[in-house]
């Protein structure tokens, strides 16, 4: 990519005369809180074809960015994630007796381990850190967070790569 | 999430009298090739929001998907990739002549290490098979392959939300 990549998004920068920061790229995004059904992430996350979810505290602090396959993950259980064959031989009413357990689950009781890096950054990141943030994390969602680390908006791969390609 | 959301497929089963499988829920999708320039196939995935990229031989058989966090990865130098700091004291045109080095390069050239198991699926597949996959590979694109390895076609997080959800 990489050259061309770079070359267009030099030569944006000279006309913003200035590098590009995360607090330019960043567009509103939706949030949930750990209380919030998981059903009810998973609609946000398929109705609007988001890339991944945000869980925030009571004051808009992120807690965990989750993307798309990792709310995905919380629908199936853990045996089946690790076992293709097993996977396979479930049938429909199997699958629902297993998946009965998690009825009425919040994204508190459903999220996953928490990630070792959580792709979070300050306004003033630039768009190669986010960029590496991205790549390092495999998120391709990443939150922008003021001081006090509440979130002030997102930035997603394609608003970045859109941003790198000038497109 | 989960019962809901497995239920909606259950009842979505019985209209159709089997279970969902991989072939039904593939959708076509483009491919790139080894010798595909990188910025291309950046373009591409920008360009359309895909949420991944497939790598195919030249008979179409998969050699890797490719995520878009992971594509991203290629216009990213490793050294950046591990070093938040140095990442952001980077200038633009340092930037420029370090990313010099992968100029013209093909998607071949730049790929990453091989995946220890690559989102491929048979179509035969069920739902809960094809999202274990995504959520253990961590890939948003599953390729939909035939007997021979040929690509059919490709299930999406979001095709595959859509129809767990009944969306």
């Amino acid at each position: 990519m990489c050259r061309e990549a770079w070359s267009a998004l030099l030569i944006a920068d000279e006309g913003w005369g200035h590098a590009v920061r995360a607090g330019e790229v960043a567009a509103p995004f939706p949030t949930v809180g750990l209380d919030t059904l998981a059903v009810e992430a998973a609609r946000l996350l398929a109705g609007r074809n988001l890339p991944g979810l945000i869980v925030v505290d009571g004051v808009g602090r992120p807690l965990t960015v989750l993307p798309g396959t990792q709310v995905l993950r919380m629908a199936v259980p853990a045996y089946c994630q690790d076992d293709p064959a097993l996977a396979r031989v479930i049938d429909e009413a199997e699958a629902d007796l297993l998946l009965s357990g998690l009825e009425g689950r919040t994204v508190g009781q459903c999220l996953p381990e928490p990630p070792r890096e959580l792709p979070v950054v300050d306004p003033d990141a630039t768009v190669l850190e986010i960029a590496a943030l991205m790549a390092r994390t495999r998120s391709p969602l990443v939150a922008v967070v003021d001081e006090a680390g509440t979130m002030r908006g997102a930035v997603t791969l394609d608003a970045l790569l859109d941003r790198m390609l000038g497109s």
